[in-house]
């Protein structure tokens, strides 16, 4: 196997972003159509600007099994309609891969969901790591004024698999502001896995 | 495959330990035996105190492949005649498995060196996310004057290989003071490993 450079990179906090990474990429708000259950905030919004919500700086060194990925998420601020800004979410493509998230600055919350349906949320401040366990779909939610940013690790060999939470109609909950904190409310539009799909799912591990 | 449940752990500074990790361990300067070139100095050391060097907190969820541990080092400050206080050093014993470190406070280095006994160092300070590629045998080293507070990240897989550095005699490099700084001095008990040795490491990626 070749032999990789040592390297650092360096999180950069004012701009949120992690030098020396080599990879980027952002999703505007347009990217994420289909995801707030308000389609007419959500189309209001847009005819103003076409905001980036979050923006993504990683490190790939490879796509070797049991290589790392590492990198920081920078999530703006904003509400569509009574939701708060969210990234699309994800299951990794091999389901039985884990992710770590280090809070660097901001307020928010690891939104989770199993296979079967059930529910997780992990407060994300400064100093807190969360684990993503394998197996749990996840989406990250900015409950701040400011930037959310997030430091994230998982094996290279992971992957994304984005259509898992479009098969189902979104994640089952969504995030929605009450008072000054935040409930979860039920995704009305959302539909169950079936049963072997869950165990589909479950029988990936490596 | 067993489903855990998400976690989430703090990273606290001031104690330098991450809270809710459940995993702990430390090393005292009499661990560290046989590390040192100055043994009269490491012995004069030894006999008024025997100070905690290292100490880990750490999060293991399993030790399924693809599954991460991650956790937080803190290194106090020290020197054993010219050469700073450091860690014991290890190779995955899974050679082909990374670690990434990301430096929370303090001042130091990360020491690596390949199979075939290349040298690399790479600064670690706050913000830092220093990668080790896989194959690298690496050690920390504290430069400053302050607690070295790192969190870390690595494959549950990968294991530690202490033995490797012991059969070489040591790393080819110790880092020694130098004026106000730092310098690679030479290793005189270091033992190369023969090509065979190198090339067995290498052919164990998975």
């Amino acid at each position: 196997m070749e032999l990789f450079e040592p390297a650092a990179c360096t999180v950069d906090l004012a701009r949120g972003v992690l030098d020396g990474a080599g990879g980027r990429y952002e999703k505007r708000l347009s990217d994420l159509a289909g995801l707030y259950e308000d389609e007419a905030a959500f189309a209001a919004l847009l005819a103003v600007e076409d905001p980036v919500v979050y923006e993504v700086t990683d490190f790939r060194p490879s796509a070797h099994a049991g290589d790392l990925v590492f990198g920081m998420t920078r999530m703006a601020p904003g509400r569509v309609g009574r939701e708060f800004f969210l990234t699309r979410g994800h299951l990794h493509a091999r389901a039985d891969r884990p992710e770590i998230y280090h809070g660097q600055s901001g307020r928010g919350l690891m939104l989770l969901e199993s296979p079967a349906g059930e529910t997780r949320t992990l407060s994300i401040g400064p100093g807190t790591i969360a684990y993503v366990p394998p197996f749990w779909i996840h989406r990250s939610v900015n409950l701040g004024d400011d930037h959310l940013v997030m430091v994230f690790c998982y094996p290279a060999d992971a992957g994304q698999d984005y259509d898992v939470i479009a098969r189902s109609g979104g994640m089952r909950h969504r995030v929605v502001a009450e008072g000054a904190g935040w409930a979860l409310a039920d995704n009305r539009g959302y539909r169950p896995r079936p049963p072997e799909a869950v165990a589909a799912l479950l029988a990936t591990a490596a």
